[in-house]
């Protein structure tokens, strides 16, 4: 269609070249706008499939006998796989504010991206979650609310679970998973090519089997904040953010820290490929 | 032997000869024949792979112990991932016709090519089905047949899901499906290569895990009228269309919907290799 | 050590000589058995883990409440995997006589290599059965016997399966496991590379959970035939062959069947990169 | 930052550059000890994740009904995939002191590394014990220690099993292990390449499943031990050392002779890529 000659021989030719003229012209447009914000839209859509696909196994472990936890983790391992795929060639497939904290401090990604990134993300979990709510809504308008709010956000799992626990497993999960996104794009060490996203994705399933209990493995500021402020406004409330003692700040804070310390432990041990603020040679 | 001399010594080898002549003619025949059907071929056998194995799985699930709810969901992924093995190369494995679709829409593919892989993978989808039939024979046959139609075909699962949020769900997992299809196959992105029908079969597996209590994700139009075509035939009778107010139609419409949906939005907002209907240039 | 200049300054010396000689002398003569026999040590020694594994997940789902049936039947998938990476590279990984067969039939095995294949495959499934009898004897001689024969040897898995049917299943199941094999060794199809292990290894799992409660799934005449010879001469007595009124046939002769049909459909109507005794060119 | 040129300006940079100086040399000391140790900081760290996981998965399936006996050993063999990737390129991922004696008995591997090596894997698994400790601290302060031991450390699982078994399991285990990573190393067989971390980490999960039920699948020496001497020193006692007639040593002595009996069985059938000190040709 872009090649073709203008003919100028009757009037609905006409009007159909100036209504292509006007398309041309919104295409131009879009196309712009679509290159500045193409790393937005490609975090956003893989958070957007993460949460759908994640807190989707959630929600079937809840409605029905179907699910068990361990399919659940492997959900959310085969979420972050497809995440990664759909956004990695585009903006690197964070799809985590905690991982582009830990880019931006410890790689070379442009600190002016970072506050895109953390928007995009937090909208695309957000939506995800907006996605999960419309495919379960029978249930969830039927099931008292407190028994649902954990399909969207993570808490302390039960009363023998500290915040300090909680905080610790969301730091070392959270470590371990960057641990894993270092080592498998450290070009000096053993990078795992096309596997990684498979890598990163089996490292959730594990993390979530062997962190998951005591708090249901957020591991990701934008995963459980996304969903929070979603479900705050369609009918769970704002006391969302003040239950067990206002543990929202755990799944956000712990992952920033873990993400930092995991990538410092890294870094200062093993990282081989490249200058860091830890090391200007190998 | 194709590059044996004929030699004519005697009768029998005369007749040797004019017998292999006719098989050479049968040959060449059917060399014609198997060309020009060679990408029907392919799909009808990767989707008969697709279906024994996955309405075998929840045979399993219905006569034995043995099986579970998500050791279905990964027989069917790995259905997926033998199926598009067996065609990849040849038809590029689409095994769906909501696949088939999309890829005439938003990719180069041959519109005139679109009827004949939409016989193939119904054909396909019924051969599977029939494979399954025979592999579990006895049971079925001592088995009131209300408590086996769900081997092979879709439906809501139950009383509390609506006719509109199991069209819903299996539009949302046909987007997903087709966002990671377009994903995976984009160079511009984060092409898989050799692991594409891996990262797609994990996909099928998560979307049964996150989507699949609704409805037993259909996700393709084949998968889901080649076998309710089987069983209204072979016993079940017609009354297969009219269940659940003529619910069949969902299974189609839906995935054919959702997969335009999921493309439109991944090339809309990601496609980074090549002109797509919906942008000229990247 | 093979580089070194002898010297002959002392007896003490010349004796290590001597000695050094007889032991270069038997390394050349093992060097050289080692070399024609190659082919056989990889496949005994790949059946040998295939069943070691297999059948050892078997044995945990008897003794134990730990395994699942889905974990037994991925359990032989990995056997599978660690199976052809043991051997692939030196006799092309079959494990399985029936693939030995349909290999010679359809592609250019030699068939003078034929019964070394078989025999070897035959006897590394005997001595892996071997292995699963010693890790888990105390349990067996604690046992009646009739509870225990399923750890080794396959049988139609209640009274409601027919011979006919167990026939037809393990044909199927062979016939795909087949159709697998060959599309991803097909170098005009989507040859799997690398992958080609982990794809069949998978296959074999779905296979499992689709057909595999009607029989056990054997799939492999090796894998039944060696382990059941075992079992009969520690234990069980001969009455292994004679149950279900001579089952045991089922196991051997379905897989060869099924393998030469699933590779005839495979040649028929998909294989694309070389000549088959079903056609001469593409 | 390390080429920019000091300017001598004003007292504040120079204070400044002095800092930096002293900087330097502190970054200059690290990197020579870093290079130095970068082997052990790299078998230290791989380990470490390798145990957080695998007991972590443990004890969630000690401490909630979430996970199950097959999540645990698919954890295992996650944690040995990402402890392969994070050490991989630098140290070989070896983990294991069983692998690193065969990889200096049969391979080229420099003995004087061998107790660094094991040093830096038992002290990994010792900080991997601590991890799963502290992320499961309020649950381990509140259950009696000999419910929990098995969290940490390996035993015969029941009264039914003796310690010949066990020594039989963990022997056959490991040498099945080192088979496979042996195989998938060998260039002149079938070398797993990007894969073998994949491979590996499923022969574990298979190996858990087959071989699991009678003494925890140790397979490991530092695995063992270094968790042994973590609770032994944290509120257990030096009695989990003289439990089962002092049947510690069996997690260390029989993965070790395994690793020997797989290397060996191996080099003597099939090692085709090199040199073994069972053959010095192919």
């Amino acid at each position: 269609m872009s090649h073709r000659e203008p003919r100028e021989t009757d009037a609905l030719l006409e009007r159909g070249n100036r209504d292509e003229n006007v398309m041309y012209q919104a295409a131009g447009h879009w196309a712009s706008v679509r290159h500045k914000l193409r790393k937005a839209f490609a975090e956003f859509l893989g958070t957007a499939i993460l949460l759908a696909i994640g807190s989707g196994a959630v929600a079937q472990l809840v409605f029905s006998k179907n699910n068990t936890y361990g399919g659940m983790c492997f959900a959310w391992g085969v979420g972050v796989i497809a995440g990664i795929y759909v956004s990695g060639g585009i903006s690197g497939g964070h799809l985590n504010p905690a991982v582009t904290l830990a880019s931006a401090i410890f790689r070379d990604f442009d600190w002016k991206d970072v506050p895109i990134y953390w928007a995009s993300q937090f909208l695309g979990a957000f939506f995800g979650a907006a996605v999960t709510y419309l495919a379960n809504m029978n249930q969830l308008q039927n099931t008292p609310k407190d028994q649902t709010a954990g399909i969207f956000v993570t808490a302390l799992q039960n009363d023998t679970i500290s915040t300090a626990q909680g905080f610790f497993v969301e730091f070392v999960g959270t470590a371990i998973l960057l641990i894993v996104v270092f080592a498998t794009s450290d070009k000096g060490n053993a990078p795992a090519g096309l596997l990684q996203p498979l890598i990163v994705g089996l490292t959730i399933y594990a993390i979530g089997t062997s962190f998951g209990y005591q708090t249901g493995f957020a591991l990701n500021p934008a995963r459980d904040l996304g969903p929070r402020f979603f479900i705050a406004i369609t009918g769970w409330g704002f006391q969302v953010f003040s239950k067990q003692a206002f543990y929202f700040w755990v799944p956000i804070i712990a992952p920033f820290a873990g993400a930092l310390g995991g990538a410092f432990l890294y870094d200062l041990f093993v990282y081989a490929s490249g200058p860091s603020p830890l090391h200007n040679y190998q």
